[in-house]
């Protein structure tokens, strides 16, 4: 777990003046890194995010503003990918953080003729186009929520919920950055009445609040992470919308385990805020309640029983075609805290390598859908809607079972400490089309009488 | 489904002698594609398989003696991975088998000169090291044997076995070659008396012999491929030895599927069979019985079902400790064929897509255990011994319930058919080591009260 340090000063401020607006997500405290293509600069280059603009890394970089260790994170933060970045030693990321954090806050230790220069750099967020951080190599979905886990099941979870963190392989072909478009996915799945399999347009089309860690450094194959390890490789962090399509779903767990119903498209927000910027929101994991398991022994640690959790408010907005034709914002159908998860990502990522499985930089894990016990903490329409039973009530008139074509969803998300600076995570974002070929599906909608 | 072509003609010699022997697995009429080290060539680079020697594919193009769309694929087929090779058209591969069928047949149209200097650029094959073929993006396992599934079962499959190829995402990171050690994985599962989760070295490890296919050009994300469309993308095949864990396997089935019995290591056979040498071997899929539902409509295709399956024999040999140390040769514990698969890989690839997902080129996707209603079907231990219940009988006059350290697993495959020359597909072979920390396993293994 990342230290303290004067990069998360909650006095701090920035001369670009709009990283100091209280709702920004991006102020001087944050500085995440990312992938943009723009007009002005061509093909995907590394970024920073500060206020409404992105830095230019490579611009930047070739300025030779950054010195020492941080000029070797610089280099390798350019991009296309951060892949590089995310496998150099926490302690180079820091100090290139620093450099940063000087070269764009209010007082920095910089000249006015370099932050001059540094100004150039800037290209307004809204004009730029955000590619994935990272080529993705492996891609785990964890189901670390208590409240979530009940919920789907309607009772307590299953005895494994408490021993273990439980996961799957996503698919990695399928993940995209923020704003991509969600097509309604065709399968099979079981028609009510009369009951039987057939394939066609999903019907049953759900969103799920997620959150990620991108992995830093890697480990050989045959060799287990601690959780105190584990804690240390990763990088950093972004909101995901785990994609569900659950009539396909509900035949697969039947199966194998999740697999077409959540492989047709995954949605991550494209900023990667640092495992260092988290530094402030770290919180204890939740207390164990006497009926459930101790934690296991490989999965145990003091550090990560104190601060192994994190802080952040999770949101999630649906708009649908009637809101936005009526001129209506998106609603707010969610409200959830990351720090209720059951099991940390240091612990997650202990797991995944406790049988000697190899992780590398780039890796993705996600925490499953986050639901929390507050108010609107239900974190996916499954369980707002109760299996179908209770559907939602939206501010065009209409109710939602389930998304129709058209809808958009959107994920937010903020970490918040009284006496910090609170910090946000961009959006994550995704409106659905319909499925290919519809209305209709013709060419392949047929009964399967199995 | 490829056509057969001069390059499977039964007549055909080579003028590398050792090609030519009946039990070689590389005769001229196969020309495997694979990726190897060796001390003279440095660098992983492309090579083919012929007779006992690889022919060096960076070398042999240089020397430019290949022309029009074969040189194309030739460039793509250096190294040091095969992926741009899988995404080259079929024809280009298939003009570049005919003219190395033209360089190493006996009766080739090749000057003495070229033979002379294509022979300088064979390298023994038992001085390489082999790499992995690809780099694999993606990697999905399918569970498409019905005799596996019901013998796990002890009786029929579930329903949904009928109704489309059940498959999940399996670990790209640890696939790792033939002759790679198989460590024996750490993890949690349930000691029988008293019956809790504990963790530690798993005593349950198996084999599963499987086959697999690699992708060769993809499809977008949204783009669902037909069965025909499938067919097209299959561009080669390779033995697979999904080793698991199934004390680990076990808890995790309550869970999310496959995950942590299965990451630890994937072995494959080094050696991508083409398509196009699969032409003579091409079978019809099984007859679907009455009780079972028809075929569905997107995985039905009039081709597939005429000459979807392909007849292999595959094989299992297992040689313990003991038997090494008394000079005795591998025993041969399972002995199976492909054809008995319930669905195709043209159908697995279908199905993959049909959500939308996107594959890529060097994806893998795997049949699941290949066990078979022959003597000897059953490919796995845990259908050979019924659960722990009948030990393995070897020649050592030991007996196996599950594999045992320094055990060795090595799985073959023929295709056979009369009137043409047989093609084998080398090795997939992988031995047993102790558990990292073993014996004792001290600081992992403690009780789980749970």
């Amino acid at each position: 777990v990342a230290e303290l340090n004067e990069t998360h000063d909650p006095q701090l401020r920035s001369w670009i003046e709009s990283a100091n607006a209280p709702e920004c997500d991006f102020p001087v405290q944050n500085l995440p890194f990312g992938v943009f293509c723009s007009a002005g600069t061509g093909a995907p280059r590394g970024g920073v995010a500060i206020g409404n603009c992105v830095l230019d890394l490579h611009a930047l970089r070739e300025m030779g503003v950054f010195t020492g260790v941080a000029a070797g994170a610089a280099a390798a933060a350019i991009g296309p990918t951060l892949n590089d970045l995310m496998q150099q030693p926490p302690s180079s990321v820091s100090a290139l953080r620093a450099q940063l954090s000087q070269l764009l806050r209010a007082d920095g230790a910089v000249s006015e003729r370099v932050r001059s220069r540094v100004s150039e750099f800037l290209v307004p967020r809204d004009s730029v186009q955000m590619q994935l951080p990272a080529a993705i190599g492996g891609y785990t979905d964890f189901s670390c929520s208590y409240t979530h886990m009940a919920g789907m099941r309607n009772g307590e979870p299953a005895r494994i919920f408490f021993q273990f963190p439980i996961g799957y392989h996503g698919r990695t072909s399928s993940i995209r950055p923020s704003g991509f478009p969600v097509t309604r996915p065709c399968g099979q799945w079981v028609r009510d009445t009369p009951a039987e399999v057939q394939f066609g347009p999903e019907p049953r089309l759900d969103f799920e609040l997620e959150f990620a860690a991108f992995i830093g450094s890697g480990n050989e194959l045959g060799e287990s992470l601690s959780v105190a390890q584990a804690a240390e490789r990763l990088f950093g962090y972004c909101l995901l919308n785990d994609w569900s399509a659950r009539g396909i779903q509900m035949l697969e767990m039947g199966g194998l385990g999740p697999f077409l119903g959540k492989s047709f498209v995954t949605t991550i927000s494209p900023w990667v805020i640092t495992n260092e910027a988290m530094a402030p929101f770290r919180v204890a994991r939740p207390q164990r309640r006497e009926v459930e398991p101790p934690v296991p022994a490989h999965l145990d640690a003091p550090e990560d029983e104190k601060a192994g959790g994190m802080s952040i408010e999770l949101s999630a907005h649906l708009q649908t075609p009637g809101m936005r034709a009526a001129g209506l914002p998106p609603e707010r159908i969610v409200s959830t805290n990351l720090k209720s998860l059951y099991w940390t990502f240091a612990q997650m990522l202990a797991q995944q390598t406790s049988n000697g499985c190899n992780v590398q930089p780039g890796d993705l894990i996600a925490s499953g859908t986050v639901s929390g016990p507050e108010p609107q903490g239900r974190a996916c329409l499954a369980e707002i809607n109760q299996r179908g039973s209770r559907p939602l009530d939206l501010p065009d008139g209409l109710k939602r079972v389930w998304l129709e074509d058209g809808d958009e969803l959107t994920i937010t998300g903020r970490a918040v400490r009284a006496g910090y600076v609170s910090i946000g995570f961009g959006e994550c974002t995704g409106r659905v089309t319909s499925a290919r070929g519809s209305p209709g599906n013709a060419p392949h909608l047929r009964t399967n009488p199995g």
